[in-house]
This record gives C-alpha cells, structure tokens and sequence, in this order.
C-alpha cells in the first residue's frame, strides 16, 4: 500500500517522534455540481467522536484544507497524548 | 501536495466515473504500547457522522484496514448518490 509512504509525512524529527499519531484525510471528489461544501462542519464532528476514543488537546490538532481542480482534501494530524 | 495523486485510485473506470467521491483515511501510529484499538469504532462513528450530511447507502461504501509495523491504515471510500 504505497498510500503508507505519505502519511505522517509532518512528522517532526524532535522528542515527539516517539508520540502516537493518528492522521485523518478527507477527501471529496465533486463533478461540477455545487451542492453543500460539508467539509469543514465534517472535520469538527471528527474531531469530536476522536475525543471519545482518546484524549485529544486542541494545540496539538493541525488541520490544512487543500483544493485542487474538482478536489478537496483535509488533512488533519493529531499527535495523541501519553496514554 | 503529491499525496492528492494517491487518493481516489480505486476509481472504476465505469458510468459511475462522473460520481461525487469521498475518501477518508484514517492512519494511526503507535509506538509500540498497546492501549485500545478504536479504528473500527471509530469508523462506524465516522459513517454516522457523514450520513448527517450527505446520503450515504451502506453498500456504496468501501473499507479495507492494512496494517504495517505500528501503522495502521482505515481506507474507507464513499461513492456519494446524485444530489
């Protein structure tokens, strides 16, 4: 699965290399139609059902919203705290 | 953002080309320690939280779940119904 090779490509060479992470992209392919752009509103409630599983601190969530033709991806990298 | 090349590669060649498409990837790297394995919840949450905004039918989704070393990777590809 050479989709591996580019996750966590953020990932900083400090002490925190050894944090868990967990890295949430979405990705919307449109065909031309508007209809509602859900992606913002969608990344808040992931973040929330996140919280449920494992405690989630709000500074160390790093969100990036790209576009690109009829492509929209975000990407959201969250280092988890020390269990 | 090379990584935009890797989504959607799944994509049939067929009528249902001019679909809009979302892909949600869920990645988590541990560091060895074990603590729960929430991806499969966290799928299901992820669905729900969807459905909330867009019509999702169950067998228009897509899952598979790889695991390499500490990564484990949720693929989870949605062929959305016309608006």
């Amino acid at each position: 699965m050479a989709l591996l090779s580019f996750l966590f490509q953020s990932k900083p060479k400090t002490a925190t290399a050894a944090k868990e992470r967990l890295q949430i992209i979405i990705a919307r392919e449109r065909n031309g139609r508007t209809g509602p752009d859900f992606l913002p509103a969608l990344h808040k409630e992931l973040i929330e059902v996140i919280s449920k599983y494992t405690k989630v601190n709000a500074d160390d969530i790093k969100i990036s919203l790209d576009r690109q033709g009829n492509l929209e991806v975000l990407d959201v990298n969250v280092v988890l705290p020390d269990a």
